[in-house]
This record gives C-alpha cells, sequence and structure tokens, in this order.
C-alpha cells in the first residue's frame, strides 16, 4: 500500500475492503508522504520490519530487490489525487499490478500514457470507483444488457453530498483541504471528486457514451477555489439524453449517489444509501423491488455477496468487491482457478481514462459559451480545443457576483 | 363550467374539487363542443334546464342577462388549452371571476392581454396550478420564506412520468392526442403540460425568478409532434442554479412530480406522489420529516387542511384548495370575512403568465445554439427574439436521428 | 344526515365524501344533540327550510310525513356512539335506507336486534368501516381470494395513534371527551375506537373469523377510565394465527393502521398513511409494488378509484367509496343500472354486528385469566358468559400499579 | 475459533467481521466436526500448520501447551447449539477469553453454571447477539436511557423471515436442518434461533425486565418438528407492556428484525434491513431521522462506526463492533488503553443466560393454559416449574388440525 498512514480514513477502507474476504493480507507499506510518519504508520500496523517503507520510490526499489515470489501481489495506491500518476506509472513500468484510486490522475495526457504502460506491461490494473462493486450495480448493468428496459432514453444520475456547505476547508478538515486544492485535487472539484462517481456509474450500468454535454459549474462557497456544485445535460451516442448533477453544497444530504434509467419498456432506479435494494419499474406491471442476495439475481450479483437476503451489506463490502475481483483476475492470470466467478468485473484503466477525459470536457464545457461540447474519445470533427494545465492556471476561481465561476 | 362535459376526467375532479367543502356548487354550464353534447352533459349533471348552455357565447349571453344576484359568482373553464384565452378573456371582460386551468394561454401576447383584462376588470382570478394547493407545499414555501434555509443556492425540480412512452396518441387515447397536437396543445408538449407545473412549484417555494436557462427537449416516440422529454438548466436571480427535468417517456412512472431546494443552512424534499410529508434537512442536525394537519405547521399549511394528521389528503383536496381559496377570496371581495383563513392563496394570473414565457423560453433555448437563454420579464438588454406563433410554424418537429427534435 | 353539526369534525368528511361524486346531496338533517344547535347548524349548511329538524325523533315524523318520492333516499348517522342504536333501529323500522358510523352499536343484543330489523326491512344499511373503502384494500381482498398468497397463515394488524399519549380529554378536547367515557363511547376505548377498525381491515382481506383471542388492555394515562392501549393474540377458524395491535397512547404515530398477511405462497402488506401503494412479497421473486390506479388491478380496486395512476387518493376518496357503493346500491334496488360497478361492495350490518362481539370478546378475555376466549358467533360449547353492561359498572378502570385496569 | 470451517457460512461472517478493524487475526481452529474436516479447512485459511486441531478439545490442550504469551487472546465459538456449552465451558475454566454464539446454550441449568464459571475465572465473555452492535441500536439505547421517550409504555419487537415458508429441511438446506432439529437447536425453533435476537434487542434498547409473558407457537410446515412461528404478549416490570413475534415463516420477508419503543413523550423505530436510520417520532413535533456517522450521536453510536455518514454501514460491520469491543476489553483487562472507547460495550454472558431463561419460559407459556406465565430471574412467589430437558422430552411436535404444536 502507498498512502493510507495513521489518521487517513480511506486508508483503513482500503484495508478493511481488501482483507475482508480472507484472500488478501498487508504485507508492505509507504504509507505517508513523510519518511518518519510512513514507518511509524507502517509499524502500527503491524507490517513486517522490513517491509515498512519510508517512500514510495524506496518501496518500489525494496519489492523488486525481493525474489518474485515474495514480492507483493499487487500495490494499492491512495495517496492525494497529484502523486498517483508517478506512482502508479512507475510501479506498473516495473510490472506489478496495480489498484489506484479515482480519479485515475489528472490529464488526458497523463491517463493516455498510462493506458499504454499498463497495455505494455501486461499488469493487472484497477481503478476504485468503488460504488461499481455494489450487488445490485451489477443487476442493473445485467438487465440493461439484457433489454429488460428495452431501447434506453433517458439516464438521471446524481451526487448530492452537503459536506462542503460551509466553508470547512479554513478550520482544519484535513480532506477538505486538499479536496478544495486545485494543486492536488486538479482542474475540478465536485465534478472530479464525485462527478467522476457519477459519470463512472451511468457508463458502467448503460455502456453509453457521452457524446455532447453541456456543463454549469457554480463555487458556491466564498473562497473556495474549486467548483463546489455541478449541473449538466447529457447527449449519448444513439440518441440518449441524460442529467448528471454532483453537489457538495447540497446542505443536508450525506452521500446520496442515484441513479434512474428509462427505457422504451421500462425504468431502473438505485440508491447508494440503501444500495440492497434495485427498483425496476416495467411499463403497465408493478414496480418491482428486488433485493440483494436474491436467487432470482444474475450470476454477478450473486457472486459479489457474502451474507443472505436481509442481512445488508454496504460500502465496505463494496469496496471489497473489487478487491476481491483483482485478486482473483491476479489469480486467472497466474493459472489458477479461483472459483468465486468474481475475475475481471473491476474498473480498468479505461474506465480511469475516460473519467479523466469527462472532467476535462465538463470544465471545457464550462468555460465554453457553445451550448454543446463534443466529449467523445474520438470525436468526429478536428474537435475543441483541449483544457487541461493551461486553463487551470488562467482561471480565477473565486466566487463572482453571479456565484459562477465562469471565466 | 365551461368545458368538462361527459368522460371528460378533468373536469369530474374540478367539480369534485369544488365541491369538497360545501361552498361552491355548479349553477350552469356549457360543458362541451358541440351543441348537442354539451346539452347532454349539463343535464346528466343536473344542472337547471335554463343554466344548461350548448356553448360558451350563449352562456355568456345567458348568464349577463340574468339580475346581477342571480349569476354565477366564477367561471370555471377547464377546455383543452387553445380555447382558453377567448373564452377566459370573454367573461373577465364582461366581469365575471374566473378559474383558468393551465397553462393559462398560448402566447406571451394572450397573457399580457389577459393581465391587462383582469387588472382593468378587477376580478378575481386563478389558474389551477393544483399542485401549489397542497398543504405541505404552503410550508415548504413559508420555511424559505421564514429563512429556514438560509440562502437559496440550488433547486431540483422534476415531474417525471411515462404514460407517453408507448405511441398512445395514435391508438384511441383521447387526452394524449390533443396533448400532443400542437393546434391544441401550443409549441410544447411535456414542457407545457407538466414542465410548466414544476416551474410553478419551483417558483411559488422559492419565489425565484429565472434569469437565463438552458434546454435540450426531445420528441422520442417516432412520429409524436411536440417534445415528450426536456432537461434544463437554470439560473436564477441573485445565483442560485437549478435543473428542471420534464418527461413523459420516463416508462414506469406515474406523477412522480418533485422538488428539493437547497439553501447555505439546509435542504427541503417533497414529492407529490406522498403530499403529506416534507423533508427538512438542517445542516448538521437530523432530518426531519414534517407532517400534514399538525400543529406544528404554519398558518397556511394548517387552513389548507380538513383532516386530522395521519389521515391522508390528496390530489383531489390539493385542488379543492385552490377553489377554496377563490371562493373566499370571493367573499372577501364582497366584504364578507370567510374566516377560513383561505383568501387569497391561489396561483394568479400572473403565475399564468409567468408561466406562458417559460414555455416559450424553453422553445427558444433549445432551438439555439447559445448556451444561454435570457428568461427575465424584463431583460437587462433588449433581448432576445420572441418565438411564439411563428417558430411553431416554422418548425419541423419529427423525429430526428439523434432523437431531439431541432428545426 | 342525523348528528354532524358545526364543529363535529366528521360530519364535514362524511359531507364531503358524499357528495364527492355528484351523485348525493344532503337534503334534511337532524345535526345536533339540541334543537337549538340542529337549527342552526342546518341553515349553516344550506339546507332547504322545511328539512332542517330539531331533532331526530322529528326528522323521522317530517320525512315520513313527505311523499315517498320526496323523502330523503337515505340517513347518515353520524352521532356519538351512545345514539346509534336508537336512532338507527327506528330509521330501519320505518323503512329508511341507513348509513351508520362505527362500532355499529354498545351490545350484540343491539346488534342482533338491529340485524334482524334491517333483514326484515329489506333496506340499504352500511357502517363507515371506512378504511375498507380504499382501492388498493379491495386488491388485497382479491389476491387473497384468488389465491396469490396460497394458504393463509398469519395476520399482523396494527392500529397505532398517538393523540391520547396525554390526558387531553381534561384540557379540552371535545372528542377525546366522549372517546373516552365508557357512557358514549361504551366498554372499551382504543379497543372499541380503532381496534374494531383493525378487524374489519384484517376480516376484509383475508375473509377468516376468529376462533379464539387472548387479550391485555391497559390504560396508561393516570385517570382515564376505559383502555388507551390493546394486545391480542388471534386464532383463526382453519388453523391461521394472527397479532392485533390498537394503542392511541403511541407517542408521535398518527394514523398507523397496517397489515400484513402471509400466505404459504407470498405476503401482502398495507399502510393506511400510504394508501396507494400495496405491497405483495412472493416467495422467491422479488417483491412487487402494486399502485393505485393502473390497469393491472382488479375490477372492484378499479372501479373504486377517481384519477389517475400517480394522483394519489386519499382519506375523502376511501369515505366516498363506502358513500358511492351505497347510492349505487340503492339504485340497484330500484331496478336502475348504475353502471360504475360500485354496487354491493360495502360493511354491512353483519360487519357492524361481528365488530360488536369482537369489542366484547376482547374486553371479556381481558378480564379473564383463561388464556384462550372463544370469540366465534356460534361456539361449539355452550360459551362463556357475556360480558357488556353488567361488566361495565363492575368495573375499576382507574390505573393501578401494574398500568393494566384488571379490577 | 471453533466450529465455522468450510462451507459453513456463520464462520466466515465471523472472520471477516473479527478481521475488519486490523486488531484481530485468525491464530489457530478446530474448525469442524471431524479431524479430517477441521484440518483441511484449516489449511485452507492459512494457519500456521502447528495451530491447526482436529478437535476443540485437541485444541484447549494444544494451546494450554504453549507459552502464555503465545496462545490465543480468546476463542471464538462458532458451532452448532448443542456443542456451545462444553466448549465454551471447558475454555472458560482453562482461563481464555471466549465469544460464543447465540444462544449460549440449552438449559437454565447450563447457564447458570457457565455464569459461575466466567465469573470465577474473571474471563472477558461475549455472546454474538450481533444486532446490537449497530451503531444506531446504541444510539436508540442511549436515547431511551437519557429520558428522550419520557417513560417506556410499549414495546414492539418483531423479527419475520421467510425461509422456511417452504420445507427446506427436508431438500438439503444444512442450515434448515440443524435449526429445525430439537437435538441441535433446542426446544424451540424461531423463538430461539431469531426470538432470542429479538429479545435482547429490547432488553439491550429498553433495559426492561420481563414479568409476565403469554406466548403462542406453531410449526405450520407440515413434519417440521419445531415451532416457525411465535407469538407473545409481554409485560415487563414497572408496568409496560409489549408484544413479541417472531417468525420463519412470514413468506416474503428476509431478515425483518425491528422494533418500536413508546414512552410517555415519544417513540423510537429501527429496522435491521435499514440499519444506518433510526426514527425518533417526539410528541408533538416533527418525526426525525437520525442517522448514522453524525457529529449529534451519542458517544458510542460514534465510536462503533467507520464511515462517515451516508457511506452505509451494515451486517458485518455491526458484528464487527461486537469483535472490536472483545478486543477492546481485552487490551483494557491487561492494562492497555485502546483508545477507541469500544472497551465493554458487547453483549456479556448475563444477557447469555437471560436468553436462555427467555426461550424456556416461552416454551412453558406455550404449553400452558394459564394467560400468564412469570418470566422473572427471581419470581417474587415459588414460582412456575422448570421446563427445559424434560418438557422437550415429553412433547409431540408435529402438527396438529389447529396448526399450534401445543401438547
Amino acid at each position: 500500500m502507498v498512502g493510507g498512514g495513521s489518521g487517513a480514513f480511506i486508508g483503513a477502507v482500503h484495508r478493511a475492503a481488501a482483507v475482508m474476504d480472507g484472500q488478501i493480507e498487508v504485507a508492505a507499506g509507504a504509507l505517508s508522504s513523510t519518511e518518519e510518519k510512513s514507518l511509524a504508520s507502517g509499524r502500527e500496523l503491524g507490517l513486517p520490519e522490513g517491509r515498512v517503507y519510508g517512500s514510495w520510490t524506496r518501496m518500489l526499489e525494496g519489492e523488486l530487490a525481493l525474489p518474485e515470489e515474495d514480492r507483493v501481489d499487487f500495490v494499492s495506491v491512495v495517496t492525494p489525487n497529484h502523486v498517483h500518476f508517478p506512482v502508479a506509472h512507475a510501479f506498473v513500468k516495473a510490472g506489478f499490478n496495480v489498484v489506484l484510486d479515482k480519479p485515475m490522475v489528472h490529464t488526458t495526457e497523463q491517463a493516455e500514457e498510462l493506458v499504454d504502460a499498463v497495455e505494455k506491461a501486461g499488469v493487472v490494473f484497477a481503478v476504485t470507483y468503488q460504488y461499481t462493486g455494489y450487488p445490485m450495480v451489477k443487476q442493473a448493468r445485467h438487465m440493461v444488457r439484457e433489454g429488460h428496459l428495452g431501447e434506453i432514453r433517458k439516464v438521471i444520475v446524481e451526487y448530492n453530498q452537503g459536506w462542503l456547505a460551509r466553508n470547512v476547508e479554513e478550520t482544519g478538515a484535513k480532506q477538505a483541504e486538499w479536496r478544495t486544492d486545485p494543486g492536488r485535487s486538479g482542474i475540478a472539484g465536485a465534478i472530479g471528486d464525485i462527478g467522476s462517481h457519477a459519470e463512472n456509474l451511468a457508463a458502467t450500468i448503460t455502456g453509453l457514451e457521452i457524446s455532447e454535454l453541456c456543463a454549469d459549474l457554480t463555487s458556491f462557497v466564498p473562497g473556495r477555489r474549486l467548483d463546489d456544485d455541478g449541473n449538466l445535460l447529457l447527449r449519448y451516442e444513439g440518441g440518449a439524453k441524460g442529467v448528471l448533477i454532483a453537489s457538495q453544497i447540497s446542505a443536508g444530504e450525506e452521500n446520496d449517489l442515484r441513479i434512474r434509467v428509462y427505457g422504451s419498456e421500462g425504468g431502473l432506479e438505485w440508491r447508494q444509501e440503501e444500495p440492497n435494494r434495485l427498483l425496476f419499474k416495467p411499463d403497465g406491471a408493478p414496480e418491482q423491488v428486488l433485493k440483494r442476495g436474491n436467487d432470482y439475481l444474475c450470476e454477478d450479483a450473486k457472486n459479489a455477496t457474502r451474507v443472505p437476503p436481509g442481512h445488508p451489506e454496504a460500502f465496505i463490502e463494496a469496496f471489497a468487491n473489487v478487491y476481491s475481483s483483482v485478486a482473483a483476475t491476479i489469480r486467472v492470470a497466474r493459472g489458477e482457478q479461483p472459483g468465486d466467478g468474481m475475475a475481471h468485473d473491476f474498473p480498468t484503466v479505461h474506465d480511469g481514462a475516460r473519467g479523466v477525459r469527462f472532467i476535462e470536457k465538463v470544465v471545457e464545457s464550462h468555460l465554453s459559451d457553445e451550448k454543446w461540447t463534443d466529449a467523445r474519445e474520438h470525436p468526429a470533427t478536428d474537435g475543441p480545443a483541449k483544457v487541461g494545465k493551461d486553463a487551470l492556471e488562467g482561471r480565477n476561481l473565486s466566487r463572482d457576483p453571479g456565484r459562477s465561476f465562469d471565466h
């Protein structure tokens, strides 16, 4: 593990998720940004003395120095965003399997470089869009694929949070600090942190590609340097339409990721805060409430569960499914047969790259007077200008009187 | 009553709503589009023989011929949209109080003419945006006004239906026929029929004026001549942002009008399908579920209810509240003191006019390549071109390959 | 109408319900317990002068003095409980159709006398257990009858209220006063007022007869003279088991009437506070949410509705269904064909009599040390002793230290 | 760990729960009922070779043979019920800390012997009533203790399942087999398996002691030897009343453990299937929805959570809280200061003993014609006869025509 030292909330969640199914144990780590903290955190976790590293570069060297069968099976990177690229890139190039937090990297250039590296190295590479690890998300994906909804016409995906409704980054909240800092978070705030989850959820369930989008971002809280609210109109390849809402100033909301998908034959609805239920609304017939753990679900949904119906599973279990799938996939890659049906069911480097492009296109659209911004990986035309680093530097992100940070 | 003869669903609802509180009875009517049907419907309703009219013009003449104290106290107009203007305008000019279905009229020109007429005649004039008659909508309005949410930052208002997911207008559904016919419905389909309700609900609760909007309309069902789905980004005067979704192809949804409002201090959520509950989500404190009929609600919410908490009230009761407020207001105008606290709490001709402008601006935005369309009543600049009748005539509303009906 | 004068909440609800469908109008009344109030209330309602009576006996005389075709078509009796029997009995004997509030009368003797009178007179007689007027209750009844649940094994029916959690009868709440007064309410409090509704709901849906019951009643609020909480174990003919809970001290609850029924093939769940939904839980398949107004429902449920799916109907509409069915049944009795499919779908004098017996048996069980009290209409054995008036007089209903009012 | 070998669902859950917080690892085990399976399961789990035992007696010997500091810190016993007593008793007497599945043992005699042994040995001893590990259960307990509900008057606790609605024990379902076998499960079926959880939940939240109870048990499924449905009336010390429902034939229900508690000032409601929410219904004020992870909760609820609000926690996390509290308590016992605030917050041997007595009293009541069975630990009178082993042997548990398995 790289990052995730003492006090880092997300590191503990990654570890709880990783070890849940008894297949993974934390074997080595460079857990913090300074040598001192790294060593202290590693010891606190009870890592073997020789496998506690003071920095990720030392860890890379140290692990490479071991006989191949003694090295870590994969590296989990859970640092703040700006460190994602160098760490992941280096380990991939050295032939390690990697699990990386989202958003994958800061720019499309980095994303493309990483995709190349992963393909060349042939390693297993996962991005922890953990919400798609929920069994009922897999069931929703299955039902769309199998045509239970008919032709998809409309997607409404939302991620509403309220934790940044106040200026908490100036009152000592560590996570709020880096999340609202362009240097560490990248060019987007709410869109980067949670909009990217919404994008991934919609893409995972529907398989649709966004062709054009129209974004309106806002930074409501005075002094905030990145967007804390974003609303998007979406147009998909093939004609479906969509709305994506991502907000961190929706006071009173907690972690309200939800999606509705409508097709010509019916609709689906899923909410992360009640993850064990999936609503299916067939046109002209009673609404159905599908529940995790039941025999009537698809194989992917059944494989991704641990306890019987009615014994709820939740966030850490969804996270654990990403890790279990990585573990199974590594085993398959080694010629083993893990037998749990979990292999190859996690977000890949391509999901990660698409997420990075999404963030860039949203910011580009926000800054544009054009109604629609082409968001396809391979636009038919020459396509609009790149955003990325330059745009970030030139932007004045402070709140204007009309409250949107337009320029 | 004008319109609402045998078989017209909405006429029976208007009557049930009007008579509910024992203050109103149907005294006269021109209930259908032909003389024969009008007379038959009037007799079926048991109207006195001399007050059953064959057409609305005869009704106007007939009522004016009566001594003033014997005339109807007000006229309720529940015809298809294209008949709204001439009927309402004529009765207003003749000095009758009027209750008119929404959308009020087809064009801003008509709306302005009607506003003038109402102001000159000094009559009581209501538009039946009946959803704002729900007690918990009045409570939501109260809480926003009293500052319980702090400064309003964001509005998400939706109206999702699925009844037009199939081409029902070609299989004999009478209401579907006129709702999808530009000649009778006006320039917009879903936006005109239900988007206008969503606009009215948001405006009633928040009091905010839309300054700019960006719309994407679609006609998903092959052959349909008006939009059956619309998604909007909104910018409000003062800096709040919004999303408005109106769809009649959201298969599996029934009458899913809902709104969420977020301010700097908390959020509100209300759903028409569970109208007796209002969620209040104060930042940093437990969510509250406010319930109709309780002493802790505001006076307007308490006045607008009939039965104790837990005995649910619903659609017809909300509708009845519009009528009861009209009755109380007419009494006040006559110098009576109705004592039920209901006077002057209904949607007025100004709400109606704003709704008409909203529909026009949405269509204008949809047809525009500009991201933002100015939607203010009095734009700062010279403002964008009028849409209205001309645009309607020139548009080809059939479905293009990309499924939006753009030009 | 007898009873229901100014200020009586339930009278206004009865009237709103009766007139909703345009088939019934209030034509005459003896609306209060004194001549003066009766006349004032009648005038306030706008009744024709000659049909406002000072007492129910005068009304009976006055209506009988009219030519048969000018008399009221039926009499609605909405007085406090102790007046039910004499009024209903007299009008029935005189040949009038009657709608009577519940519980029908105070004792089984009265109930039997009334059943006899109704059968002899051949009149239409309804008891307003209005909750069974909800369309989704009719749907639940249909599904049980059609075997969708298999063999019924278990019933859990509850009616939880909190409005008597405090001693409101001593602080001027008029309804609380008579509801807690044995002289006017009868031998039971919560069991009589709302337990009887729960009994009727379970009996209507399942068609099962209670064979034995075991009751524990309590009077929690100091000074209260009747039970304010009751819990029952039920055994049904044929082997099903049940639990019935009725409470008026469940602080924080409003009007929480709900029922769950489980059979060998699946379960049903319905809640009065969300009356437009019915949950069906087939064993081994996804839960279904059936919603009012849809084509997939049974005929009785579809006939009993006025507005399309998603436009909620509620308490007054359920009440109106009882009146509409009475109106249709009277028409059928006259040889007309009302055509709305509503005839003969209301609670009858037999439901009323069963409800009275239920109340007596619950009190009998509560006072007994035997575990099971036979509750059948025709017990196999000689049966247990009668309760009724004697028991009431001899009981000390004040609260004992253990809080149950056993004596 | 004793028990919980390959294929045993609950063993894997115990392990996932135990290791979640990085404080516990499985160090040794006798995982199955035969030596062969035990060894195979231990190897599969990756236990060190010397710590895989063929039976629990060998494990006891083997661990005792190690230096004290190398022994397991505690033993987790997750066998079928009939093995609980000998294993737990032996390890306790040998001075090991023990975590034991529920119901603790089969008879009150065993329970008392175990209580004595634990008190003499001074070891940490927990019974995994894991549902009380949910943070919102801790919050409910806190609110009752702090008087937010006033004086407690009524408890409704239910545990509805449907998995035994069919005769699954005869179609190869391993868990159904032993759960319905008196030899392995004890004298009760649904009451023992899940009724005991309901009892523990109510006792934990309210702190009330049951003084008397009245039970009606049924075995609905033909051929089943133990009750699959039970309904109870409860009387508590101090005057509160209660209803307890436990069923495994409620077709369509999954794991519907829920509780409502009403006091003189308000009510509480919690459902295991949506464990992150707790409803608080103060009399006369809006209902509140308290949500896990928030600052406004009590310390115990906050200590027992891992992820921020809105990231749901569920069954395994609740289970993990029992283990974490045991770990913290063992540390405290050793003079360490774990610092997570979790020490001494788990169900003890006394909870276990009370649960065993509850099961016996329920069966005793079911077999009795007396309405009330004294259920106190120390009855005022000489008390009713013991049930237990004798009653079990003498009973014919097959289904009688009336479907209750009375005699």
